[in-house]
Parts: C-alpha cells; sequence; structure tokens
C-alpha cells in the first residue's frame, strides 16, 4: 500500500489485468493465503506473486504474515481512491447534454 | 458504447491508460471536437481515433456528428458500471477483519 503517491491511474492499470481482477473477486469472498489463491487460477506461486505486488502497490490488497503462512486481504485504500475518482467526476458523467454543439470547443481555452 | 456485455474489466482496462485517462478529464470539463483533444495532448488525430474507439466501446465516452464535426462527450453508462462494481465489493473491502486468521482458507471450498 502505498500513501501519497497512490492515483487513480495506479488503480486502473492494476484491476485492467483479468488475473488481477480474479484475485480480487476471490478476495471479495474472504481471506486466502498465497497458495490459496494460486491454486484454483492455475498459475504459479512466483506470478501471484508479482500481481500482488501490483495489487499491494495500488492500494487494492494487503499481506500479512503469520508464522509460515502469508495472508491476503481487500485493502480499502485503493477502492477509496476509485470511490473520489468517480464522485469528482459524477456532475460531469450524469450532465445532461441537451444543446451539446453550444459546449463545444469554439476558441480552445485549453 | 455496449450493451450487455459491457464488464467492469473491459472500463478498467480502458483507465489503465494515461492518455485515455487524459481524454476522459479533459471531457470531464466540457465536450470536445476529436482536433481539440488530439492538440493539446499532443498526438494524431489516427491515435486519438483509436483511443475514442476503445472509451466508447467501454461505455466511458460516446460521439456525436454534427455536420463536419466529431463531439466527444462524457457517457454515463461506463462510470455507472464502476460504480456498481464498487457497490458490489464494499461489503467485503470494508470489512474489519479482527480476527484475520479465523477467516483463512482451511478446507478450501474454491
Amino acid at each position: 500500500m502505498k500513501g501519497p503517491e497512490l492515483d487513480a491511474g495506479r488503480v486502473f492499470h492494476a484491476l485492467g489485468d483479468p488475473t488481477r481482477r480474479a484475485i480480487v473477486e476471490r478476495l471479495s469472498e474472504r481471506p486466502h493465503s498465497v497458495s490459496g489463491l494460486a491454486t484454483p487460477l492455475d498459475i504459479t506461486l512466483t506470478a501471484v506473486g508479482q500481481h500482488l505486488q501490483v495489487l499491494e502497490e495500488s492500494g487494492l490488497v494487503r499481506t500479512e504474515k503469520a508464522g509460515r503462512v502469508r495472508t491476503c486481504s481487500l485493502d480499502s485504500t485503493g477502492f477509496s481512491v476509485l470511490e473520489q475518482w468517480l464522485r469528482d467526476r459524477r456532475p460531469a458523467w450524469e450532465r445532461k447534454l441537451d444543446r451539446l454543439s453550444d459546449l463545444l470547443d469554439e476558441p480552445d481555452e485549453g
């Protein structure tokens, strides 16, 4: 989990991968060990480890070592970032565009 | 914009790309023409067109042709899909895990 530098882009990138989404889906049922994640996904522990690192860096998953077992569960940080990202853009995507052409780029300030 | 087959995976993939996120950011200010999008991003019209196609297929952007100008604006479909995806997983990512080890995979039903 990263702090200040965590941005929505990192979270979207993490969730753009189907295997990482499958990991998140399984962890939304309950926490799992790394090997518990690897088995049904039919991928190696190494591959799971790499995906978990991306998920941890994007604040979606946290892992904890208890004895010899590393336990993975969802982390709220990345989900909150997504939620905020959507909330900030809600006025824009809910906007009713009755007169679309009026809003078009005339002289472009950008 | 796609209907029934639109899933969150497609939307995450679309937003995993920094240029496509930049397009969405600009469209959350107001609608733009294709060339109005291309200029500040310093990419070709062809590249913008390809990104727009991905964004349209993921229900995030819609384009309309008025005369000779193609106008791009945000489409609520993809955003709603993301919102629903987050909402469905909220109980999981908000769960307080006081006794994480109790929830771990014992016999794995998966």
